[in-house]
């Protein structure tokens, strides 16, 4: 059931009621309670009930706590309680750590007592198949009808570190940190991880939620919570699917706009199988709806855990850099080079000093040192040099971020230097991020007393690689999304089309059904006359005019060149008549013997550049655009950039900017540019078509000549295939 | 003056006169010294004289220490020397840490004690300009004189680990921990930080070398060195610059038969400015060399020193897999995901286990476990559910290699269970890597126990890529390493034509010229004649048949598409003419005026796949030879592959695979495999060329268009370009 893009199908379990409600300030009931009662808490050293008791107390939470366990009077110096239903005073959160099958009498007393939000730890629900679907099931209906929102069941709970709060309500080992990071994990294992890390990198969280199986509070909910929290601002996030990907992108694209947010995604989107067939299709494979999602968002993706924790570095502490040119000061030669050999896959340039910089950086170096970035003072390089050279830098107008290398002598001084090197900016706001290469005690020192102003990296790729993030998020902030420009299209033409196809039982439309469709949407295709009989050819050809390419046309025959079904540059009735006859008899041997409604005579355009516009269907995106090079080199080369549906006039120029192949549309070696904006025309076009027939599930426009003048561009070949169920 | 790879140039400096001397075993005096003079040794804490000395005594060296100092009776407790001269007993080994201008006296006592090694630390030498290279000339004429072989100068020093041994000559910090890696660092600085690193990740070091300027022994030396060195088992390199890229190829080729080396390189190897004219030396920018140099000889590259260190972790415990399907284990979901996810990027392979595996596997666990690779036994998995199930996986022969991720709950067993998975092999040979994401102090306890025989990552990509490591060294240790055909040439024909060329006061060959070379060398070109006059078209086009294209020939004109220099499918004499008029017309009005020899009138083919090879020149690394595919793609997409000459008929496939547009030439959509020993054949020759005629700088065969059938295939364009002053 590829509708998922169907505006009008139900809502995913992700987000069943979220419309409805104004979640910013309910989430309130669970991230700023003034009472949590542990339904489960245990005696039990090691037991999640006792683990994550004791993180309440320890961590400071500033309300009341209320254990309750029928089996115990008093756990950790606490009165215990028989039920919720016991406790005397009002219950804002209750977490559920309770077996599986007093999961739902434990949320029913919960609703009886007025709780207003509630955490289910315990697992044993849509994780592990049908009884447990049915118990998730059971559990949000109670919560509806209490009007509690429930974060999991089968998690590992949540935190607010927030002064007034200080609610730790998970059985992680460690304590966090207070920050400004909203952190939310997909994964209770993997959260449970990322605590650990961000402890031991010395980064704050302000709130994190391990969502278990989203069954009432999704991701989406949460992001709208952190969205409007001023204690929130910067955004991490482990995914592992996405529940409601147009809620996300929503909420995403206006969230991003103020506040970064990075993703680490596991796991494969896998395109429908129905997808297949196409190229698009083949093509949209392993996780490019992602990829694409993420990056229409403004989202920064990071590719690994360590990916995510380097760029969380940066941003938690540095401002945004005004461009890409950095800075590189050291006192060792190697892993400064190291540094700028990864500036440029960071999307990032090595700045060029001023000549007055220059000069004043070696007035107090020594005559060996390098004062041309990277600026290497050598070795026994003291604070004083690192406080100089980091205010000269920063100075200099041609200098966007500095990264400070500092690799300790045997006498070191890392403290100074780390303080030089975070106080060195002065009155400057450019960010700076420093690798230290030292041994493990000097670093966790170094990183205990500086870390939360200067961020420090072991290795000089990985500062690079957040520097680059900086840089890409500032730029991915002013960019112009860009508009959707109003067509005029002929939808009941499309339509009837679409009606026409299912009426016949078939799936795929025939190249003059297609071609039919693409001109209802304002698409030119190729002057192209069907011909039923070799009768035909003759008056045909001459209306059409030479050169012509001649195609088979079959309801049976997808890919026509496979088959010898394609014919370029005919250039006379004689030569149209032999190429009619080898196509009929190479057809003919085929089995199952193909249908044949007889061949396409269509106008040919040589000199222009083949290019492609696809759409496939991902079961959760829904429609998928795709732009590429067209021709064989779709298929060899994978050259081809994707976004999710719709686009805007932007997206489509990036579209196309982002190809390998991109500078073929400039012209190259003496060839004329090509018409890029009849290409962007035609993108949008197919865009606004599958937004109108959601019936549509895959589409190749291929080639679509794309040539110096408008008029010169059209669409030669194109393919449609729609789930004759959706027709409307 | 890039003749570099002419065998008749005087050796460089990093290898002056190694091919003399049997280094494997001379080396014994720096390494395996059994006295050793510090001279320079100081009482002042934090000097580098005084650490240096005060490494020696801790770590315990088996010999005899003397320090050397003119102004001070003990260091450190001991009996400190006026002057080397003044030591009783003989010394093998001495460390120079005077400052600059005492340091040639140094030696030149040395070399009067007869000592066998010196490691020079002073700086001042080669890295400060005009005087520093004078003083370190010198260095090496007294280093000569005396037999003494040197590290350095301005390097931190040598360590052996090895029983007997245990020598520790620099300032490190750190001590190192015994083992089985040598290591070698042409970054002091990096030395320092690469040994820190080493012993927090608990790797253990047979011999270490900073390499310093190489003045003497060069790195080449060593790795000879620890090849005949049974102590050491894994190379690794920290690497800024190729001293001698030849000797380098030859040593290790035959190295890493048997033993992993793995290099970091820093910097890029900026392609000579004479280079930058053509397609090929526009593309052999950045590092193309250095890549092409460590795959040809088996040298894993790493892309960070994180990268190098992931990879020694894996190679320095764990033997080679059989091949690349990889079980993956693990109790949490999340981290087994990221960790399979990176799978194929590291070109592994997702193991399918067999039924029977799936079955007792199931047997053990939770009903809610997935057995179906990656297998995954949730939550509360315990030391004998990995016991377990390791054994199950390595019995499993559709199992390569096993990656167990432990995401440690609350009462976790962190040391069983990694004794569990270490163990869990039992009798297979199966490499193992561990995955553990835990806090720091669990992580910290669990690397120290287990660290020496099971490599444990924090993340789970650094595992993948490092799986992939072993499974690509096993790879490149089983491969043919192919061989070179002998041609039959006429290279006097050629030698004749650069003469001339020379001769002419000429640096870029004619096309005629070019053809003609190519010819001598049994490339096929396509036919073409040169026609001088206008009256010269209609016989010669009708020698050469139609279609035919024509081309401008002109010394001046380099890039002739660019100035409408060649018309293609030229059908008729009619045709010809006309474009004759045009072509001399357009080109006429270039300024300055090139001059114009006539128009080449050449077959032509249609249909074939256009394929490029070119050659540039590297300043230190000698003729790079390059494959891709010809006409405008090889500008844009750059899809092309390099190897060093000379090249293999390995090679020469391997460089093919490697391209993205590889399909091609096996035929898509219909069209049929084009001839690719055809191509082969081109770029076997190509090298043979290059290999006899070393005046050739650059030189492009842009499009050698490769048919169905050898016969069909032909070079249709070339440039060779020369350096008069290296004409034979």
């Amino acid at each position: 059931m590829p509708a998922s893009h169907d505006p009008a199908a139900p809502p995913s379990p992700d987000a069943p009621s979220a419309p409805a409600r104004p979640s910013a300030t309910r989430l309130d009931g669970l991230f700023r309670p003034r009472s949590v009662a542990v339904i489960g808490a245990s005696r039990r050293v090691g037991s999640l009930g006792r683990e994550l008791l004791r993180n309440l107390f320890l961590f400071g939470f500033e309300g009341k706590v209320f254990p309750v366990n029928p089996r115990a009077d008093v756990i950790l110096s606490s009165k215990s309680y028989r039920s919720v239903l016991e406790i005397p005073d009002d219950v804002d959160l209750a977490i559920v750590i309770v077996p599986r099958e007093h999961t739902l009498r434990a949320l029913e007393e919960c609703g009886l007592k007025g709780v207003r939000g509630v955490v289910v730890i315990s697992s044993g629900f849509r994780e592990v198949g049908a009884e447990g679907l049915e118990r998730e099931r059971r559990a949000v209906e109670i919560c509806r009808r209490y009007d509690m929102r429930m974060i999991g069941p089968n998690c590992m709970g949540i935190i607010n570190t927030q002064e007034g709060v200080r609610l730790n309500a998970t059985f992680s080992p460690t304590q966090p940190l207070p920050g400004t990071i909203g952190f939310l994990s997909q994964s209770g294992a993997m959260g449970v991880a990322i605590l650990n890390h961000a402890r031991s990198l010395g980064l704050g969280v302000s709130m994190f939620a391990s969502m278990g199986n989203k069954a009432d509070v999704s991701g989406n909910d949460l992001l709208e919570y952190w969205e409007h929290d001023p204690g929130t601002n910067l955004v991490l996030m482990y995914l592992e699917s996405f529940g409601n990907p147009r809620k996300f992108t929503q909420i995403a694209r206006r969230m991003t706009r103020t506040k970064p947010v990075i993703a680490v995604k596991s796991g494969r989107t896998a395109a429908g199988a129905a997808a297949a067939a196409s190229h698009t299709g083949a093509l949209a494979g392993s996780d490019v709806a992602v990829d694409a999602l993420l990056e229409q968002c403004g989202v920064l993706r990071a590719d690994s855990i360590e990916d995510l924790f380097d760029m969380a570095l940066a941003f938690s502490s540095q401002r945004l850099p005004r461009g890409a040119r950095i800075g590189v000061l050291t006192d060792a030669g190697g892993p400064a080079i190291m540094c700028t050999d990864a500036l440029p896959s960071a999307g990032l340039e090595v700045a060029v000093l001023s000549e007055a910089t220059k000069a004043a950086l070696a007035e107090g170096l020594s005559p060996d040192a390098s004062v041309k970035n990277n600026v290497d003072m050598l070795g026994h390089s003291d604070h004083t040099d690192y406080a100089r050279c980091m205010r000269l830098m920063h100075q200099d107008d041609g200098v966007d971020a500095v990264t400070a290398l500092y690799v300790p002598p045997v006498a070191h001084q890392a403290a100074d230097v780390a303080r030089a090197i975070a106080d060195g900016r002065a009155e400057s706001d450019k960010p700076v991020l420093c690798v230290l290469m030292a041994e493990d005690r000097v670093m966790d020192a170094v990183k205990r007393e500086f870390g939360a102003r200067l961020p420090i990296y072991e290795f000089p790729e990985a500062a690079a690689k957040a520097m680059g993030a900086l840089v890409r998020y500032r730029n991915m902030q002013g960019r112009d999304p860009g508009t959707t420009p109003a067509f005029d299209v002929d939808r009941d033409a499309a339509a009837a089309i679409f009606r026409g196809v299912k009426a016949a039982g078939r799936r795929n439309l025939t190249l003059d059904e297609a071609r039919r469709v693409f001109e209802a949407y304002g698409i030119r295709f190729a002057r192209s006359r069907l011909c039923r009989t070799r009768e035909e050819l003759h008056d045909t050809a001459e209306q059409i005019g030479f050169p012509l390419v001649m195609k088979i046309t079959s309801p049976d025959i997808l890919h026509k060149t496979d088959v010898g079904g394609v014919v370029a540059g005919i250039r006379s009735v004689e030569e149209a008549e032999a190429a009619y006859d080898r196509m009929i008899e190479r057809v003919g041997s085929i089995t199952p013997r193909p249908r044949v409604d007889g061949v396409l005579l269509q106008e040919m355009r040589e000199n222009a550049q083949e290019m492609i516009v696809g759409v496939t269907t991902d079961p959760s995106f829904g429609p998928l655009l795709m732009a590429g090079l067209g021709g064989i080199y779709v298929e060899v080369l994978k050259d081809v950039a994707f976004r999710i549906h719709p686009i805007t006039d932007r997206d489509a120029h990036d579209m196309i900017a982002s190809l390998r192949g991109a500078p073929l549309l400039d012209g190259v070696r003496g060839r004329p540019p090509v018409c890029k904006a009849a290409y962007v025309d035609a993108l949008l076009r197919v865009s606004r078509l599958v937004g109108d027939h959601h019936c549509i599930l895959e589409l190749d426009v291929n080639p679509f000549m794309v040539g110096v003048e408008a008029e010169q561009c059209m669409a030669v070949d194109g393919r449609i295939r729609i789930d004759p169920d959706c027709v409307a």
